[in-house]
């Protein structure tokens, strides 16, 4: 935890101590609008890995969102412990521990698991049989991005061992189809391909159901770089943007056609020149455990001349044109190479509106690993 | 926050939930000891942003140590509440926001700073200005890892300026000579290249302070994959070390010398097996949220054909040999890519000796970026 505050409501956005996480009310409440303008009348689920934060989850449901995803069980526990009673967790939940949890939020919250394989079926009737009402469980589907999932042949069986558990404790309520990897191919071409691909499995995995007598009640999945593609198929019914509230440098290298659903950048690391060794180098109080790394270095907004290079725990290295200069204590506004392992590294999001910290939201699942 | 505890003491480890972040305390204490054998009598001041928990820095002082290092303002200020009172704050500090809290803690504990420029020293002289007691101030030297620091030509300069501070408020307390990059140099050659480099160069600063009739109180540097090339150079008169006490993956992939000081792998982070999609293919639950992916993947320690390929922010992809078979449950224990960064993920530490949960260690600073 920090000793001590970066700033307080109503102080301006220059005297907010660096580096600090930075978020620009105004466009983060656009991208919010436009994903539902964008959404072709489809439900809308943003996904809560992204932020952690049950503050930017109750705008999204503000703004038209039917729940949330999370990714990890204690994850859920923290939005549902904010007030969030709509949820997806859309990962598979191993383990009697475990599922002793997911049974205690089951009865609080509606809500959504993944499976994929057969033995985790029966564990998971074993832990819900009595449960008071039926929990949502949505087979995950190989789409392509080779990580978890079943294949297209496998959803017959596993949808009835659901809805075959004891005492219908488990409604199959659909498939997930998320395909991670082609949200930064970088071609337009390629996102399409992987996701009329990812499509066809879809198509393919609803057919087998529907000949076995099984209708699916919702297909979920879709990601920031691709969800158009998804809206349109014809087949899927849920869209699980997170990243679109927020943007990143690794969304922002995607080449775009004219035809993809943009958002601007509205998160930002504050972070400031701490020194100047050389000519053509300044370096920075931000470095990897301000801005991960893992996507990729953030970029400078707004500076031209200014390229961050690299990064170490603690320092970022910043590359100045020959015709630029820094100084001790110039700022720099940083766009993360990835917005969620970042967010994951803050206690609080410093919201600003009109040059001024408008609100401090916590992150409150930051670090919610279990 | 995690909204549950992972363990509870007293448990066995089998019993803690995944994932989470274990020290066996026992290789921990070894490398502790082992640290301080191999100081040949130097100071040794071990780096608190490695672990980020006063209760590591306890034991390491009562293994010898003068004190700490730490990276951030606030970061040494989370350890100066837990009771640590001689810290050395191995940056820049910039800024009258920051220059405040700094005389603040100044007035706490022992505190170090560096510098590497006139202007800071000046701007740290107006804000240290009738301070109860000097504070200590190092000149970083820029000994070639390429970040921070002045020229040995400069270091006269900076010193004069540092003892001409109004009123005595600053002490020229001595030289930062730190070559990060040599630790991950893979050839021992390479790596007592690098560190000779560095100690010419902190000769000819030593050699010309003392022709400005200047002495250096301390020369401070080193880490934990070269520091007895530094011990041994006759003018390093402190050593900084911090991953010895856990070690991780990038450590491990250091070729080794004979004469290296090697310590052992303490730092664990427990993952189990969530879905196993495919033959030879078996997803964990500790993704690059659970384990930093800036100096690569972690490895799985003691299983054999157990291979960690690559993470997304909740998943990990082992690849499992021909032979080889996973289980849903099944546990693995990860060795870090990278320590710092991995330690900053978490807010606990999970001690165990004898199979059984310890202690559990609050990582008081784990965030602290100010």
């Amino acid at each position: 935890m920090q000793p001590w505050p970066a700033c307080q409501i109503g102080d301006h956005i220059d005297s907010v101590d660096t580096p600090s996480l930075i978020l620009m009310l105004e466009p983060f409440e656009r991208n919010l609008e436009r994903l539902m303008q964008a959404s072709g009348g489809l439900r809308v689920r943003p996904h809560g890995k992204s932020h952690k934060c049950p503050d930017v989850a109750k705008r999204q449901i503000a703004a038209g969102a039917v729940g949330i995803c999370c990714q990890k069980l204690s994850e859920a526990a923290c939005f549902a412990d904010a007030g969030i009673n709509d949820i997806l967790l859309t990962n598979q939940v191993i383990g009697e521990r475990k599922l002793k949890r997911l049974r205690a939020l089951a009865e609080r919250i509606k809500l959504g698991v993944l499976v994929d394989n057969i033995k985790q079926i029966n564990e998971l009737a074993t832990h819900m049989t009595g449960l008071s009402r039926p929990l949502d469980v949505y087979i995950e589907v190989e789409v392509g991005g080779n990580r978890c999932g079943a294949l297209a042949s496998e959803v017959v069986g596993l949808a009835q061992a659901i809805q075959e558990a004891p005492g219908g404790c488990l409604r199959f309520a659909g498939l997930h189809c998320y395909q991670g990897k082609a949200q930064h191919m970088r071609q337009p071409a390629e996102r399409e391909q992987a996701i009329a691909t990812a499509i066809s499995i879809v198509k393919d995995a609803v057919d087998r159901l529907a000949k076995g007598g099984i209708s699916v009640p919702c297909v979920t999945g879709a990601g920031s770089g691709t969800f158009w593609y998804e809206r349109d198929s014809g087949v899927y019914t849920e869209l699980q943007a997170g990243s679109y509230a927020f943007m990143d440098r690794d969304y922002g290298d995607n080449v775009k056609d004219p035809s993809d659903i943009v958002f601007e950048n509205a998160l930002f690391v504050k972070s400031a020149v701490m020194s100047t060794p050389r000519d053509q180098v300044a370096i920075v109080d931000a470095g990897l455990k301000a801005s991960s790394l893992d996507a990729g270095p953030p970029v400078v907004a707004g500076r031209t001349g200014w390229h961050y290079l690299k990064a170490s725990d603690e320092h970022g290295v910043i590359e100045l044109s020959p015709d630029t200069q820094a100084d001790l204590g110039d700022v720099v506004m940083l766009i993360p190479g990835h917005v969620d392992p970042t967010m994951n590294l803050y206690d609080e999001i410093i919201c600003i509106k009109d040059d001024r910290v408008h609100e401090i939201w916590p992150i409150s699942a930051r670090g919610a690993l279990l």
